[in-house]
């Protein structure tokens, strides 16, 4: 593991257990056992390391999901295994499941709602991409996907937000395999509902 | 106008300008021309006052809603007239369409969240209604009521809080009209995928 890799991964650890306001650059630079000056040379500021572990976690559940998605061709069974494994991914994307709570778009920090926005375009280019196949294979009405896209993305996200509010906590670490079956069951009945909406038939 | 309906009134303005948090009984007494123990008389604390306002908003509502559905037998069309009617009501309804701004929900205050659940309770069992009368109806496919209701009070929901995070501000009395359009026509395409998704096909 490089020091960068060393970084993010220890970053990673108390964004998770701390959350983003608790954590400090002084912990983190005293775990990597380096100097925060050197800890600064690497990432600017708490913000870019958060951007980092951020997208990194992104990145890895994409990677999830891709493998998931493998030899899979209907394009509405690859959105209900994206919404799947995107559940599933709160037991290891913790600062990701967690970043919809109020230390991010909540509390209006212009910073965090930029990391919020542009991991959000990423999903719902991935969710764009996969309306548009299904449109083009005949297996989907023909909706504006852009729109629609943004409709599948909000829908997964509030049910997460509002199954974890309602658990009394947005701890996800403390809770999440205690909220995961519920948030399974109404996902999933509510990506059927969206796939039914959309589906063509004949 | 009685003494309780001026001191709600009242409340209401204020609470529709300066937000809840900074609203004080001070400000709503003096502005009732009442001294604070008159207005304590009536309403035990901010918290008290602040349901009732929301339940008057509600009220309010929910009399625009039965006029706009008098006549309208199609059980679809009825939920298509209610999510209608909810976005239009943010401009007269200002409570409740910032209540589930940070002041509320997303700071965790115990009582706001309290409000909330019963305010969301009530939305759901109007939704849970027409859904039961479409399935008897035959119109839509047998669904689990509950579960489709709150996903139905959610999509909705969380469309009006993504547009208004997105608008830069949670200030409704400010932006309402410039907010309602592009809020309008995502409603429209969202409601137009769930019904949709629960209309039964021959």
């Amino acid at each position: 593991m490089d020091r960068t890799e060393l970084i993010l991964h220890t970053a990673r650890k108390h964004f998770s257990r701390y959350g983003y306001t608790k954590t400090t650059m002084e912990e983190i630079s005293r775990d990597c056992k380096i100097t925060k000056p050197t800890l600064y040379a690497h990432f600017a500021s708490k913000v870019e390391l958060f951007k980092a572990v951020i997208d990194l976690e992104q990145q890895k559940c994409n990677e999830d999901i891709a493998i998931a998605l493998s030899g899979i061709t209907s394009t509405s069974e690859k959105l209900a295994i994206y919404a799947r494994v995107q559940v599933e991914s709160l037991r290891k994307f913790i600062n990701i499941g967690g970043f919809f709570s109020r230390q991010a778009i909540f509390d209006y920090h212009p910073d965090m709602y930029n990391i919020y926005k542009s991991y959000r375009k990423r999903e719902e280019e991935f969710i764009a991409g996969c309306i548009y196949e299904g449109i083009r294979a005949n297996e989907f009405t023909p909706v504006n996907i852009e729109t629609t896209a943004g409709i599948f993305y909000l829908l997964i996200a509030i049910i997460k937000l509002d199954v974890l509010l309602a658990s009394g906590s947005d701890n996800l670490i403390e809770n999440a395999e205690s909220i995961i079956p519920e948030l399974s069951s109404k996902t999933e009945n509510a990506v059927k509902i969206f796939l039914q909406g959309i589906i063509k038939r004949n």
